[in-house]
C-alpha cells in the first residue's frame, strides 16, 4: 500500500484486530483459571489489561479521523460499493428494463450465494444449535390475524399528498429534512430557533398527526418537488392488501412479518416439544411494507426477507441455561442512560449488563451475545456493531425490554436486528380474537392448596325462572370476576334477590338466593396454567447482507501501482464462490486437469468458477477478488497446483488429489488458511510475480 | 412381517429392486464396453436380457394388483398418510386457530426440515452441478412485466357463480364431475350418452366460455351446494392484484411464477456470463395463484415455493454437451402416440428417445434424464414416475416441446414438474414491450458476406415536403419489410411517386423519386444477432414433497405384532432429522455422554434430537420412525454407543468418539450403510430385543 497517513479503513482494520487480540487473551485466562492452575494468572491478567488499553486507543486514533473525515469520504465510498455491487450483479433494481420500481431489489448470482450462504449459517447458528422448531407459513394472511396483532390498526406511516399532482411523502421525512436542513445550512438562525428545530428532531417520532401537520403549516413546508401547497397528514397502511378467493368478500395481506405465523401455531408447537418450556420457533420469509416513498437504496425496500425467532418462556423464570456460554463477551452497547446523557457506547461486559438489569433478563442477554457472535462471524466488523437499547418512547407498552444491534455503514448507524421481550402480548391477542386459549402449564410436583371462586348455578330454578334464555343466564353467572361475585353473594345473603344484566340478553334479571350458591373454596392444584413470555430476534437479512458488503470492501494497488483494485473480503462461509480454477496457460494437459478438478470440487458441493480466458492470472485474481472469492487454484502442472489466499496472497502447492479436500475444510471452517500455509511448502512462483 | 399376499408395497418394492438391478447391470455392461475388454461382454449383456425380463414381470405383477385394488385401498392409505404428517406437525392447516383459510398450509418442524433439505440438493444437483446463475427477485410485480407475460390477459379459470348466494364454481370442474358421476353411477346411460359424455371429458381443457355454459346449461347443472342456477362461465383471473405504493395508481401482481424475473434480466446474466450460450439460469421462491376453489389437500394450493430453470440456447445449436452423461437412463416415457392409441408409458432409453425424435432436442432430453436422477434420489418409486409429453392441446403454440414428470399418487397421476422448450417466446415478448433488445451475439470467425436491404430517406426533400409530420414518414418508411420496400422502388421508377400509408398518421401521403433510396448492398457481417430459445425444467416442490411423503410411507407391525407402526424411509439427505441420541436407561454417566455427543453432531453440523424420557428403546425407535430419522445411537456406555439403520433395524457398535464423523459420512452420502455395517461389529444386544 502507499505510505499515506493511516487511512479510515486501514484505522479500522488495526481495532478489530486489538480487539480480536482482547477476546483471546480473555478466554486464555478464563481457561487458566478453570484449569485451576495459579501460576501465570496474574501475568496473563496484566497482559489482558494492556491488551484492552491498546484497544481503547485504536479505538479513540479510529474516532477522531472518522469525526474529521466526515460526510464526503462516506459518500464516495458507498459509490465505489455500490458501483461495483451494481456491475457485478450481487443485485439488481428489479424489473430493470421497464424503468425498475421503486423498493424492489433482486439479487443477481454472487448476491444470491451470498444471501443463501448467510441463511445457511443462520439455519445452523440458531436453529440447529439450539434445537429450534421451523416453521414455514405463506405470506399471504387473512386480515383477522393481522387485526389481533394490531397491524390492520397500526402498521402506518403518515402521509401528506401534494395537493395538486398527488405525490405522496412521508411526513416525518419531510419536517425532518426541513429541520436538518435549516440546522446545516442557515448561518443567521437564532439560538432559539435552532433549539427549537433540535427538540422537533428529537421527538419526531412522537408526533400525533395533528402535530406534524402544525408544525409543517407553521414552518410553510411545501411540496419539495413541485413547491405546491401539502394535505394535512393521514395514516396510510404500509401493508399491501389483496383479496384471497374469488369473491372480493375475504381481505387479505401480504404479511408485514413472519412471526405471526408462528403465534398462530403456538398450541401445537407446544405439545410438538413435549408441552415443556422453554422452546425457540424461527422462521425464514418474505415479509412486505408498502413505503411511501422509499429511499436509502437496499436499506428501505417494499419486500424482504426476514429471520425470526420466536423464544417461548415461563415468565416467572427467565433465565438461560446456556448463558455462561456468552457471558463474558464484550462489546459496545449502548444503554438508555448513555443516550439520555448525550454519551456514546461503551464496551460493556454482557454478563455485567445482565447482572446489573440493564439487559432485563438472562434469555434477553443471551440471545444478544447470540446475535453478536452471529453478526462477527460473518465479517461484520466489531468496532461499528453496537447494541442500543430502546428509549421508552420507541419500546411498545408490552415490551419489557428491546435492544437493537446497530450496524454503522455509510447511512449512519442501521437497525438490522431487534431484540425484544414481548411479554405474552401476541400469544394474548390471539388467544383472545381466536378463542382457542395459547397458554402453557406447569405441574406442580406436589398439589397445591388455592382459595378459588366457585360458582354454581341452579340449572332447575333457573330453567323455571327463564325458560329459554336459561343458558344466556347461566354462562352469564359463571362468567362473573371474583368482586362481582362477592358483592352478589352479599345483596342475596341481606336481601334474597339481586338485579342481574346479561349482555347477551341486552336486559337485567332478578336472581334469586336459591338460583345460584356462590362461595371460596379451599382447593388443590395441580398445575399452574399462563401465557408464556415471548422473547423475539429478528433479523433483516437484507440490511445485515448490505452492511456486510460495506464493511468487507476494501480497495488496494495493482501490481503496477497504476490502479487501485476492489476486494471483499469475505469469510469463506459467506463468499458467493468458494474457490476459482485457472489453467496458468492455455494448454490441454492443464485444462484436462482442471476439469477433473472442478468435477471433485462439485461432489465435494464446493462453488467455483473456471477461467480458462488465458489472460494473466494477476487480472484474473483481480476478477475474482472483486467478487470476493477466497481461494484461487492455478493449475500449472498436472500432478500439483497453487492455492493462492485472497486477502494475504499468500500461495501453497498442494497435490491436485487433495484440493478439493483442502479447499472444503477451509471454507467448512475446520482449518484456517495459517493451518494450511504450515502444512504446505509456501510458493513464490511466476504466478505470484504478476500481481 | 406377517405372512399375507405380497402388499402393494411388497410389489413396489420388488420392482424398484429389479430396476436398480437393471440399472447396476447395464452400467456394468457399458464399463465392460468401454474398457474394450471382449471376454465377458456377451454373458453380461445375457444377464442383463435376463434381469429386463424379471423387472417386465415384476411391473406386470405390480399393475394387476394395482387394477384390482382399487380406489378404496388408495383412500385409506392417504388417510394413514394424511393423519400422521398432520399429527407429527409434517404440515398443518395455515391460520387454523381462525379455522384457516383453503389452499394455505404451513410446514411445520419436521416438513419445514425436509423443504430445507430437498431445496439443499436441489442447488447441488443443478445451481452448482451445472454452474448456474441463481437470481431471487420480489414477489410484487408491477403489472407491465405480466402484460408482456401475457398472464393479465391469459392467467385465468372459467368461473360461474351460484345466482342466489354469489358462492363461485370452477366452471370446468363441475361439468368434468357430472360426467364422470354419470359415468361412474348412471346405470341407464344410453351407449350414444356415455360416449358423448366421455368425449366432452377429453376435450374440457379446449371448451370456450361459451361452449362451457352451453354444456351447463343443456345439462341442468346446478350450484353443487345448494341446487341454485349458475350463471355463465367468465373468465377470473388468478393472479393476487394489490397496489404498489400509496397513490393506488400503480397496479402489481403477487407473481404466479418465478421465471419472468429471469427473463427481465437476460441481458445483464448475459453480460455476466461473458456473453456466451448457453447458460441457465434459477431461481427458488414462492409463487401465488388465486384458486378459485381448492381442493386435492397439498397438491392445489394459493402459495407455493417453485425452484425453475430458463437454461438459454442457440435456436440453432440445442445439442448438449453432457447429454453423454443421461444418455443411456431408461425410464417410463409416455409420448403423444401411446397417449392417443390408449396404451400405457413404456421403459424407454433416453438416448433412443432423442434419436428417434420423441424429444426435441438433446438440451431438453438432458434435463429430462436430470429431472429423473433428480426426483429418484430424493426417495420417488421409479416404477410411479412417468415422463409425459404435452398433447397438441397442451402445448403453447409457440412452445417446441413439452414433457411433463409425473408422479403417481393417491390422487392419481399428478404434475410436479413442467420441462419445456418455450423457444424465444419470453425474451421476445419482454423485448417488444420494453423496448430493449434481449438478444445474444454469435461472432463469425470471419466475416459472412449478406445481401441486405438499405432505406435512405432524405430527410431535406421529406422535411420541405412534410414539415412536423417528417419525422413519423422517416419511421414509415425506415419500417418498411424487404417486399414492401422492393415494391415501392418499382412503383418510383416506373410512375416517379406511389402513395403511401403512415399508420403514425393515419392518412396516405404521397412519396417521390427524390425522397427515398432503396436498394439491396452486399454487407460483410461480423455477426450473428439473434434471440435465444430457452429450455425451462420448473418444479413445484410441494407437490413433489407430497408424493414424496406417500411413497416413503409404509408401515410395519410392533414387536408385539399388536398395532401396526409407521415409518418414513426418507434418504438421509431428505431427513428432516439425521439421527436421535437415546441414553439407553436414566442414568447421569448416560446422560452426560448423551450431551457431549449432542455437542460434536451439532458442530458437525449434524441435526439430531436426543430423548432422554426414559420410556422403553422400542417406543422411542418407533416415535422417531414415524418423522423418518434413519439413525438412531443409543448410548450405554461412555465410550461405545449403538448405531441403528431405520429400514433393516441393523445396529453396530461404533466408539463414541467416531459417531458424529459415521453419522456425517453416511448423511452427505460418502457411506452407505452397507459400508458402515462391514466397518464395525454389529450388534445384537438387549435394545434390539426390545423392538
Amino acid at each position: 500500500m502507499a505510505g499515506a497517513a493511516p487511512s479510515e479503513e486501514a484505522l479500522r482494520r488495526a481495532l478489530a484486530e486489538r480487539q480480536t487480540a482482547v477476546d483471546a487473551q480473555a478466554d486464555a485466562v478464563r481457561s487458566l483459571k478453570a484449569s485451576g492452575a495459579k501460576e501465570g494468572v496474574d501475568a496473563a491478567v496484566e497482559a489482558l489489561k494492556a491488551l484492552k488499553i491498546e484497544a481503547g486507543a485504536a479505538a479513540r486514533r479510529l474516532q477522531a479521523a472518522v469525526g474529521s473525515g466526515g460526510g464526503a469520504a462516506r459518500e464516495e465510498m458507498r459509490q465505489t460499493v455500490v458501483n461495483t455491487l451494481e456491475r457485478k450483479l450481487f443485485y439488481i433494481p428489479s424489473f430493470k428494463i421497464y424503468r425498475g420500481v421503486a423498493g424492489l431489489y433482486d439479487y443477481g448470482p454472487p448476491g444470491c450465494a451470498v444471501k443463501s450462504n448467510v441463511l445457511a449459517f443462520w439455519r445452523q447458528h440458531f436453529v440447529l444449535e439450539e434445537n429450534m422448531l421451523e416453521v414455514d407459513c405463506p405470506c399471504v394472511t387473512p386480515e383477522v390475524v393481522l387485526k389481533a396483532s394490531g397491524h390492520v390498526e397500526k402498521f402506518t406511516d403518515l402521509m401528506v399528498k401534494d395537493e395538486k399532482t398527488g405525490t405522496c411523502y412521508r411526513a416525518d421525512h419531510l419536517l425532518k429534512d426541513f429541520c436538518k436542513d435549516k440546522l446545516e445550512k442557515d448561518l443567521t438562525l437564532s439560538p432559539e430557533t435552532a433549539a427549537e428545530f433540535k427538540r422537533v428532531l428529537a421527538v419526531l417520532d412522537d408526533l400525533s398527526p395533528e402535530e406534524l401537520g402544525a408544525k409543517i403549516k407553521e414552518y410553510g413546508i411545501v411540496a419539495p418537488d413541485t413547491k405546491n401547497p401539502l394535505s394535512a397528514p393521514y395514516p396510510f397502511n404500509l401493508m399491501f392488501q389483496t383479496s384471497i378467493g374469488p369473491t372480493g368478500l375475504s381481505v387479505g395481506y401480504m404479511r408485514p412479518e413472519t412471526a405471526q405465523g408462528i403465534f398462530v401455531n403456538f398450541k401445537d408447537l407446544y405439545y410438538y416439544n413435549g408441552q415443556k418450556l422453554p422452546f425457540a420457533a424461527a422462521q425464514i420469509g418474505q415479509a412486505f411494507r408498502n413505503e411511501i416513498s422509499p429511499r436509502q437504496g437496499l436499506l428501505r425496500v417494499r419486500e424482504f426477507t426476514l429471520a425470526e425467532i420466536e423464544h417461548f418462556v415461563d415468565p416467572e423464570d427467565k433465565s438461560h441455561p446456556k448463558f455462561v456460554d456468552v457471558a463474558d463477551l464484550e462489546f459496545l452497547m449502548f444503554p438508555r442512560e448513555l443516550q439520555l446523557s448525550g454519551e456514546s457506547a461503551k464496551l460493556t461486559k454482557l454478563a455485567e449488563a445482565v447482572s446489573k438489569g440493564t439487559v432485563n433478563n438472562e434469555t434477553l442477554g443471551y440471545f444478544i451475545g447470540r446475535v453478536y457472535l452471529f453478526l462477527t462471524r460473518l465479517g461484520i466488523d466489531k468496532s461499528r456493531l453496537r447494541f442500543r437499547q430502546h428509549l421508552p418512547n420507541e419500546m411498545a407498552h408490552y415490551a419489557a425490554d428491546c435492544w437493537d444491534a446497530e450496524i454503522e455503514c455509510s447511512y449512519g448507524w442501521i437497525e438490522c436486528v431487534g431484540i425484544a421481550d414481548r411479554s405474552a402480548y401476541d400469544l394474548k391477542a390471539h388467544s383472545e380474537k381466536s378463542g382457542v386459549p395459547l397458554v402453557a402449564h406447569e405441574k406442580f410436583s406436589k398439589p397445591r392448596e388455592v382459595e378459588k371462586l366457585v360458582i354454581v348455578p341452579s340449572k332447575k330454578d333457573l330453567g323455571l325462572a327463564f325458560k329459554g334464555n336459561q343458558k344466556m343466564v347461566v354462562e352469564a353467572l359463571e362468567a362473573m370476576s371474583e368482586k362481582e361475585a362477592m358483592d352478589m353473594k352479599a345483596a342475596l345473603e341481606s336481601k334474597g334477590e339481586t338485579n342481574f344484566q346479561v349482555c347477551t340478553l341486552g336486559k337485567d334479571v332478578v336472581i334469586t338466593k336459591k338460583m345460584v350458591s356462590i362461595g371460596m373454596e379451599k382447593k388443590l392444584e395441580h398445575q399452574r396454567v399462563f401465557t408464556p413470555s415471548v422473547v423475539e430476534p429478528s433479523f433483516g437479512l437484507g440490511r445485515i447482507i448490505y452492511c456486510l458488503f460495506e464493511h468487507s470492501f476494501y480497495t488496494r494497488p495493482s501490481k503496477s501501482e497504476e490502479e487501485q483494485l476492489n476486494v471483499f473480503r469475505f469469510p469463506p462461509i459467506v463468499a458467493p464462490i468458494k474457490c476459482t480454477v485457472f489453467p496458468l496457460v492455455k494448454n490441454q494437459e492443464f485444462d484436462d486437469a482442471a476439469k477433473v478438478l472442478a468435477k471433485e470440487l462439485t461432489a465435494a458441493g464446493i462453488s467455483h468458477i473456471i477461467d480458462t480466458t488465458g489472460i494473466s492470472i494477476g487480472r484474473r485474481y483481480a476478477r475474482t477478488d472483486e467478487i470476493g472469492v477466497p481461494f484461487a487454484v492455478t493449475v500449472d502442472s498436472a500432478t500439483e497446483v497453487t492455492i493462492r489466499e485472497r486477502d494475504s496472497k499468500q500461495q501453497v502447492r498442494v497435490g491436485i488429489d487433495e484440493v478439493a479436500s483442502v479447499v472444503k475444510e477451509l471454507t467448512e471452517g475446520q482449518s484456517t488458511w495459517t493451518d494450511i500455509s504450515f502444512k504446505y511448502p509456501s510458493h513464490i512462483g511466476p504466478q505470484g510475480d504478476q500481481e
